[in-house]
C-alpha cells in the first residue's frame, strides 16, 4: 500500500532534489566523522559548517581545502565554544542540520538544551529516534527511545509518537502502524507504562495523533511477525506489520538497537528530535555506515531554513 | 578454551547417555506438545507421564499406544487437577522434569509454588532462562529474565545468576562471562539496577558465585560483538564474549528475546526454574523447534531423582 524506503533510495533522492542541507558540526576532528562528510560531500548530499578549536582544527581545514565551495570553517577556543557555535548556526538558521563531531554528547546537549540560546522547540522533550534497515524485516524500522528518555510518561510517550511519525511521513507514504511495545498483551497496574499505553489507545480512537494506527501493549514479535500475532488471535493492523516500535524504557529501547545490530545485521541511523533541527550524535561504536546513514537520515527529515 | 554446545549435539549426548528422564506433562492436548512428545519418544530422549483430563485424554491415550513402554498416563478431572498431580509426580521422585501442555501457565504456576504441595527450592524464587543458539554468535547464549522477575532486586540478580551459571556448568565447561546488561556503562542512582550491579561486581571479586567472570553494566553490543568492547576501551574478559546475559528488567530481557528470534534467526529454549526440577512452559507463538529445544535443555540440566 505504501512505499518505505532504505538508506541509498533517501540518499539518491536527496541527491536528485538538489536541495542540499547544511550541516554544522561541532568539532570534527576523528576519523570516523572527517570520512562521513568527506563521503557526503563527493556524493554531493549536503554543505558543511565545521566549528573547529585547536584540536580539530587541521581536520576541519584540510576538509575546507578539498571542497572549499561547500565547506566553511569557524575557529573557536575549546568544545564548549564549539558546541555552542555550532547550536547558534542552527538557532541563526545558518544550518539546517546539527552534528556531533569529536565531542563529549553531554557537552553538545547541555548547549542545544540551554534556555536562552539552545533550539529545543516550544514544549518539547528531547528523545532518540532510530530507523533500521534489517535484513529480516520487509521494510524500514523505526524505534524510540533507545537513547534519551529513560522511562517514559504518558505526555512524553505522545511526543515520541508524535516525532517517529513525522519522521515516518518524510521519509515513506501510509498510515504509520504503531506498536506500543512490552512483553505481553495485558495492562497492568504493575507495569505503569501499559497504563499510558491504554491512555494512549483510547486518544489515538478519538483522532488525537492524526492518520495512524497504534497497538498494544504488544511484545516485538507480535509487532514484527505475522504468524505470531495470528497465533495469539490478534487482530491489530499493526501486528505482523509494525513500522514504528515505541519502547517501554530506555533499556529495553537500547537492548533493541545493539540487538538487531550484531545478531540481526542491520545498519541503523539514529538522531535525536525534540528540537529545531535534527541533530547527529553518533556513538564511538557506531560503524561509519552507521554514521553516514544517520547523516543521511537527518538530511531527510530536515526542514530547510 | 572451552566447548559450548548446541542443542543437536546436547540431543545425541542424553541419546547416547541413556539415561532417559522422566517428564511429566500436565494436559498434553495441542498438536505442538503431541509433536514434541512424539518426536522425544521417536529419538529415546525420554519417558512421559502424561497426566490428562477428560478433553486431553483422547491424545494422552493415542500416545501411549505408540509408545507403552516409556509412556504412563494418568486421569483427572479438570486442569487444575492435571497441574496438581504433574507437580506432585516431580515431587514424589517420579518425575525429573515438568512441562506444561494445553493450560493456562498461571494453572500450572500455581500448583508450583504452592506452599505445601509445590516443588519451589527452599528460599529460592522462581525465574526464568533462555538459550539461544542465534547464527550471528560463536556459542549458546543464555540469558535471563524474560519472562517471570519483572525488577529483579540485588538478591534476585544472585539467584539468576546462580540458575544461569548452574544451568552453564551442566551444557557447557570453562569459567562463564556474565555481563550485566544496560544501556551505558555507567553507575547511577537513576538506574537502580546498576547499583546491584555494582554490589554483585563487588561480591563476585570476594568469589561469592565461584568460579566466574562477571562484568558490567554494559550493552549488548559490549557484551557479545568483540570490536565494540575493544574501541571503549573496555578489558573486562566478558566484553565481546559473553555467555550469559543478565538483563535489567522483563521488558529488556523479552525485547532480546523476541527480538533474536524474528530479525537474528535464532533456535531458543526456555524453562523456569528456582524449583527443584525444570519446569517446560513455552508459549502458543513458540515453535515447535523451539519446545523440542526446550525439552531437551530441561533434560539435560535436571537432576535425576
Amino acid at each position: 500500500m505504501y512505499t518505505t524506503i532504505d538508506f541509498q533510495t533517501l540518499a539518491e533522492q536527496l541527491k536528485t532534489a538538489g536541495t542540499r542541507r547544511r550541516v554544522a558540526v561541532a568539532r570534527p576532528g576523528d576519523e570516523h566523522t572527517k570520512e562521513v562528510i568527506m563521503r557526503s560531500l563527493q556524493e554531493g548530499l549536503a554543505d558543511f559548517l565545521l566549528v573547529a578549536d585547536e584540536q580539530s582544527r587541521e581536520a576541519a581545514d584540510g576538509i575546507m581545502n578539498i571542497s572549499p565551495r561547500h565547506v566553511t570553517v569557524f575557529y573557536e577556543k575549546d568544545d564548549v565554544a564549539t558546541a555552542r557555535k555550532a547550536v547558534s548556526l542552527v538557532k541563526s538558521g545558518d544550518a539546517d542540520v546539527l552534528m556531533k563531531g569529536t565531542l563529549n554528547t553531554d557537552v553538545l546537549l547541555r548547549a542545544v538544551l540551554d534556555k536562552e540560546n539552545g533550539i529545543m522547540e516550544k514544549g518539547s522533550v528531547l528523545s532518540h529516534i532510530t530507523a533500521a534497515e534489517i535484513p529480516a524485516y520487509k521494510k524500514l524500522l523505526l524505534f524510540s527511545d533507545a537513547a534519551v528518555i529513560p522511562r517514559p510518561t504518558t505526555e512524553q510517550f505522545e511526543a515520541i509518537i508524535r516525532y517517529t511519525t513525522d519522521v515516518f511521513r518524510k521519509i515513506s507514504n501510509g498510515i504509520p502502524n504503531v506498536a506500543l511495545i512490552h512483553c505481553t498483551e495485558k495492562t497492568s497496574e504493575k507495569f505503569t507504562h501499559t497504563i499510558s499505553y491504554a491512555e494512549i489507545m483510547k486518544r489515538a480512537g478519538e483522532n488525537a495523533y492524526g492518520n495512524i494506527s497504534v497497538g498494544g501493549p504488544m511484545d516485538v514479535k507480535t509487532a514484527c511477525d505475522a504468524e505470531s500475532g495470528k497465533i495469539k488471535g490478534i487482530s491489530s493492523p499493526v501486528a505482523g506489520n509494525a513500522d514504528i516500535l515505541i519502547f517501554p524504557n530506555i533499556e529495553a529501547g537500547n537492548v533493541f538497537y545493539k540487538t538487531i545490530t550484531v545478531f540481526g545485521n542491520a545498519l541503523t541511523a539514529g538522531m535525536l528530535c525534540g528540537t529545531t533541527a535534527p541533530v547527529v550524535v553518533a556513538s564511538r561504536a557506531d560503524s561509519s555506515e552507521s554514521k553516514f546513514s544517520s547523516l543521511i537520515l537527518a538530511c531527510a527529515t530536515a526542514d530547510k531554513k
